[in-house]
């Protein structure tokens, strides 16, 4: 009999191709899984697969009253509760690091756009305005790379790519975890003194319960009208009211985001923003960044059926 | 008697304002001198500050019999006609390096914009289609930048800083120029084979004659459907209208465009298009690049007026 898997989240049919080469995958695609299948069905599960950032509690484990794996697609985790899943024995696995240069380009693609203003740049030549001759939005030069000053908040594998892309760009470094690593950035031991210190903020930290709106209306402020913040871990370490603010308000210069509070609800007045570029949470989207997390869903959901310890377990 | 320099461009006043502290601007606005000034003030002009892309040959350079220099603001000093200026005796300088960080910095923010679909994806967010849960145009996995095979074409200051810049995200990085340096790229000994091997094809070789429309049609051809061009050089390097045809008929997948033909004429065919994101000619715009060009400029003049050989002369 083939091993089966509960894919709990919504996930495209390209994205789970693989895993139904090797089992029988009950889709809810997304919709709650007692609408989807049976008690009965659901009773047989003892693996699911998900996404870090769906809500994932004891009372949806408990549906599964064999469930011996939760296995995340991606790095992130923090949508399942894992004191619930270690009362139950349920073993917690993820892709560390798979889509970490994957996530990384995306924060720099987002922090070159929003501070070289390129969607103003693309619509100025894009409208016939400059050809017209038209008066530049462009006009007021502003700051580059070299010398600036970018604190990354979070030095896991995400935030160390996204050190040493800027470092190449000869910016200053310096960066914010809860530990001091052996490395050549300048370390802060409060995120309100990076943000003193900083003109971009890169949120690189991994999301949790003690990071929520970490990055509060006094830390952007502290980024002063100059500051950008570029969040690509989850909506939820930023105050997104405070964003909205900070941004409509000009105490900071503006914003580059790939993730949101409630996805994928990115707020009205938040995308009114003409100082912000978007982007809809593309960043582990690459073909290269979705084969390595596959490989890493593969071996989890292999070693589980196999009765072996989780190879990418969350620590 | 304060020394005078004609304005021979357009620039924005805030751009020349430093030069005005010590010299006589005569601010042709860049309208033809003649019609801005009498042939009397053109007859006492010794040294005109240019930009290095507007043409200057024989003809303009005899309005004024008196000139001594072309200084050029940028590194680039290709419509500056060098063996007409030195049958008249007439120093030319530019700003070497003062924006090499800058260009290169556009260079990638329009490639990882390109590539990353960034135009795209904002409007995604932005028009509410994602919140709506719209079918995402970003549904199909790009590749990223490790391992992907970036070309450039010219390894001057600019070309090295895109190099590095491009290193530091995993990609490899190979290069066609003239010479062959001691560099740890691939080096290329025809434009032909680089684009052959490469995905992405960076234009960040010095601007002239000889590079007219090496992009050509065969070029474009070669980089094959996966493939981007991005222009930060000059945009006669480019054969535009081949490269239009390349990109309407997807034997491209996209490009990321600082520089045109004729510029501020962008043509139409060309900004129509969605899988290119255009910038106005923004590479050397930065604050602390306008400081470093302006530098040279003041160094230049005040060099020649002081009867002493140009610091910043071109070679």
């Amino acid at each position: 009999m083939t091993d089966k898997v509960l894919i709990y989240s919504r996930f495209p049919k390209t994205m789970i191709a693989r895993f139904a080469e090797r089992f029988e995958l009950l889709d809810t695609g997304g919709k709650p899984a007692r609408e989807m299948f049976s008690a009965d069905a659901l009773g047989d599960i003892r693996a699911v697969l998900t996404a870090g950032g769906t809500p994932l509690g004891a009372e949806a484990m408990d549906l599964f009253p064999k469930l011996g794996a939760i296995v995340c697609y991606g790095t992130g985790y923090d949508g399942v509760d894992l004191k619930a899943a270690a009362a139950r024995n349920i073993a917690v696995g993820h892709s560390p690091g798979a889509n970490a240069a994957s996530v990384a380009d995306i924060a720099m693609t987002l922090m070159l756009a929003a501070t070289r203003r390129i969607l103003v740049a693309d619509q100025y030549v894009r409208s016939g305005d400059w050809a017209a001759s038209k008066p530049s939005p462009m006009m007021r030069p502003q700051a580059g790379m070299p010398g600036r000053r970018i604190g990354v908040y979070g030095m896991g594998e995400i935030g160390r790519k996204i050190a040493a892309r800027c470092a190449s760009f000869e910016s200053e470094i310096g960066y914010f975890s809860r530990s001091r690593y052996d490395l050549p950035y300048q370390y802060f031991p409060t995120l309100e003194a990076l943000a003193d210190w900083c003109s971009v903020l890169m949120i690189a930290v991994r999301a949790g319960a003690e990071t929520q709106h970490a990055v509060s209306a006094d830390i952007l402020r502290r980024l002063g009208a100059d500051g950008y913040v570029v969040n690509i871990s989850r909506g939820s370490v930023i105050d997104e009211k405070a964003l909205v603010l900070a941004l409509t308000e000009k105490t900071i210069a503006g914003a580059g985001l790939d993730v949101y509070d409630k996805e994928p609800h990115a707020p009205d007045a938040l995308t009114a923003l003409p100082n912000v570029v978007f982007s809809p949470h593309i960043g582990g989207h690459t073909l290269e960044s979705h084969v390595a997390m596959q490989n890493c869903v593969l071996a989890n959901l292999t070693a589980f059926f196999e009765g072996k310890k989780l190879p990418y377990a969350v620590k």
